[in-house]
């Protein structure tokens, strides 16, 4: 396999976690359908350093990571949130699961146009993810009114001009 | 609202269709959820057009279609074949609903990066995506195999060279 191929290979694996995940919520296979958006999460924080070690980054790569990341970190916690907090909430619950991804979306489009270095405008969409997944999963207990908060300060705080600094 | 918005609610909107098709999936509303996708093509085929009628087409806007159209022609219609055909397929179903987003990823990264115009290389996600729904929704009967074949032949189209022509 060329070289340049592995940190994208990667990317496909980060993206093919997030897809499974997204199925396996629908049979209820909570825990795994979290524990493979850590996993995607994981192999999104390897793509881009093996990229720089190997000096092979490139554009490609980064339009791959970013079409990723929607789906492992917006689509797959949404689908998560959704059927085990909203499912009973009608077109609110529709609504409110939707409002994630799209914003998520928003902050993705707005990252690869920037060009700015040393830290991050808005929360990264694979920080908010992992949090929303987790807050669904480990805090069904609590009010629809308290989750419907936490998926809305994060989806806010991703379109939000804040800066993050990077690790 | 400021004219260069107007492009970028529709994509919103495209992205909205194609994540509610996903949750009506789960409680499958097969119908409405493969009207969703086709109404996330009709938004999708406005957008562009609307934004070089405006005067007001961005790399944002352009990045931002990316994305909506990997949920909406890629993510939903193989959530929806994952459901409707291969849910009883055991790991083979997962790889196979997976490999066309992740097919449809590729290219979208590859269109994202590309100067070419006139024409297309490799079948649009937006073509396939909605090919994919129908067959899996209209054909319930044809066996799993054939199902299968489709997809991997939308898949294989989607990453390939072969010109398409643009509407």
């Amino acid at each position: 396999m060329p070289r340049r191929w592995i940190p994208n290979v990667l990317t496909v694996i980060n993206l093919f976690a997030g897809l499974v995940a997204i199925l396996l919520s629908f049979v209820q296979q909570w825990e795994l359908a979290v524990a493979l958006i850590f996993g995607a999460a994981l192999f999104d924080s390897l793509d881009g350093r093996i990229a720089r070690r190997l000096n092979v980054t490139s554009e490609f790569g980064k339009q791959l990571d970013s079409l990723a990341d929607l789906v492992s970190f917006g689509v797959a916690p949404a689908t998560i949130t959704y059927l085990l907090v909203f499912a009973h909430s009608g077109w609110n619950g529709y609504v409110l699961a939707a409002i994630f991804p799209v914003c998520g979306a928003l902050r993705l489009a707005r990252f690869n146009i920037s060009s700015v270095k040393g830290y991050y405008i808005g929360l990264p969409i694979t920080v908010a993810g992992p949090i929303l997944a987790c807050s669904a999963f480990f805090a069904q207990t609590m009010s629809v009114t308290v989750q419907a908060l936490i998926l809305l300060i994060l989806s806010g705080l991703m379109i939000s001009t804040v800066k993050v600094p990077k690790m």
